[in-house]
């Protein structure tokens, strides 16, 4: 039978079906190959993320956690993007203030004002947290929540970071933008739980990062609801402080705004102590990390002694607590979405 | 041709295939007109929401609203379930002091909890707000988030409804499930906006209304984090109210836990008034609800003049606002998952 007509149409079926297969076997090993972290150098950090999400997704595995339950939680400033020579929200909040001075004359001889005029930001640092609250009661109140979106809105399409001459929002890690969607795919819930204003990230953070309003947990002021004149609901902002989601803010953020205790947590600083403490300290797999900026070259080098992102508690408590320090230097291949 | 077997077997072929289309077709027709709303009866309430949907839906219309900006509020108490004789919650508060007096003696001789204990809630009355915290502060406070979540699960899991005979959570109201399933089904995001504790709500919503608890939104005390002599992170509840989810209070909860507007808002109550406004005051197509408990025989039947769950000045500004009224009597064929 071998030679007959109808089993050379079946061997070369078979041949054909054989050099399909792959094909397709050689296309499915690619794909299921394909680094979800390309920006991140093979190494530790990389290896305890991926170590990570591959136990906590293993159905029927010991370390399994439930989609709903897969939350994690991400500082932003020095996390998710860069807070170097200042935090982003203060650049926005000065550039306010010159912006407001034609119609505060009275500015010009009042500190700290004059000094964020006169671009002395050393002077500055006398006015310390009074003057901080000062030019955020000048910029961050007194107009209702959608005029305050409106501006921040106008400002990030316009301002660019003093070093590296673009928008603020391209200042996004790659890695991190990396991490978010690799997260996504894998069917968590990721939050930014920040210092920084809830109302300043949310004009950004869907666009920039994937991650939708509802999403973000930040500091905040007061707001209060009003009808306006001809009875029109709005919401204004008031030059007063309602919460502080920094240091020991952080676990209770988390609490009040999600209401679970997350299995990952990402941060930068000391003040993201407490919620590393607080999420590596529940029950089961949980991973802690911490993005250490030690890459003057390609971004900032700064730890210990910053005013701006302080790392050194946090740094030191990383080896009691099993968190994975990221060293931007060594972890990272590319830095931002634009870099090379 | 036509009676070659070739063609008697296209024929037959076709009359299979024809017979198929109509079993597929009656299949398909019975699917896209199966009721998502059964224990809704036809009216103006059910034809409002479903229409709603549709249009917010509809790709390419003209009132199209992207899945991520369909957000739905909902009140809990008397909306998601029901709140009479008394706030399930107050129930949870009263049965708590009566477990915790034998550790407080001086209870029998002070009020409100004398009254409590004694059972006789008349007597409570004149303590007015000023004894309601103190009995919260007495039961809500002076412990961690996790063995409060505790005391919840356990008091949920053998309480009884006074007249109905059942476990709290069974008294979810049915159309309400099968509206938020609805909604689900359709892209929305149901948000809890409640009065009530966010604490309380979050032990039950998941399971009962499939509201996971980052989608909770509601009244809490001041909540702080501390390390135990043993250096495990806790979060301890105070005796101190923070933040009230109520009346004006409940823009301001959406605005800051969602960071956007809604696009439906359900409520049943003054309370939220000021939701509703500033839902439907949002551009473009919007939905504001009322429950309007108006059946004595099934559930309850109260408005204007109830202590608990009062609708007065809400069901005044109905028509103004173009708010849509649901008649429980009217409007609900069942009012609980048990309800024949």
């Amino acid at each position: 039978m071998l030679n007959t007509p109808c089993t050379a149409g079946r061997r070369r079926f078979l041949i054909a079906l054989f050099a399909a297969l792959c094909a397709c076997g050689g296309a499915w090993a690619q794909a299921s190959s394909t680094d979800p972290l390309p920006s991140w150098n093979d190494g530790a950090a990389k290896q305890a993320i991926v170590d990570f999400v591959g136990r906590v997704t293993r159905a029927g595995g010991p370390d399994f956690v439930p989609p709903a339950e897969r939350i994690a939680t991400f500082d932003n400033d020095g996390t998710l993007w860069a807070e170097q020579p200042t935090y982003f929200q203060l650049a926005f909040a000065l550039d306010r203030v010159k912006a407001l001075a034609p119609q505060h004359p009275e500015w010009k001889e009042t500190e700290p004002f004059k000094a964020v005029i006169e671009g002395d930001l050393k002077a500055l640092a006398p006015s310390g947290e009074k003057g901080l609250l000062a030019i955020v009661a000048a910029t961050h109140a007194g107009m209702t929540t959608d005029e305050f979106a409106t501006l921040v809105a106008d400002w990030l399409a316009t301002a660019r970071h003093p070093r590296f001459d673009r928008p603020y929002t391209d200042l996004a890690y790659q890695p991190m933008l990396e991490l978010l969607a690799y997260l996504r795919a894998n069917g968590f819930k990721a939050f930014i739980v920040s210092g920084g204003g809830i109302e300043f990230m949310r004009v950004f953070a869907e666009r920039v990062y994937g991650i939708p309003p509802e999403q973000v947990v930040g500091s905040s002021g007061v707001v209060k609801f009003q009808m306006t004149a001809d009875g029109k609901p709005v919401l204004t902002k008031e030059a007063k402080v309602e919460f502080v989601d920094d240091g020991p803010g952080k676990p209770v953020g988390i609490n009040r705004f999600i209401g679970r205790r997350p299995i990952l947590a990402v941060g930068n600083s000391d003040g993201d102590l407490q919620m590393l403490q607080w999420t590596v300290a529940g029950e089961g797999e949980r991973l802690g990390l911490i993005v250490h900026h030690d890459d003057a070259e390609r971004e900032y080098a700064y730890d210990r002694a910053s005013s701006i992102g302080r790392l050194d508690k946090a740094l030191d408590e990383a080896a009691n607590w099993g968190w994975t320090v990221i060293s931007m230097r060594r972890d990272w291949a590319r830095i931002f979405p634009s870099s090379p």
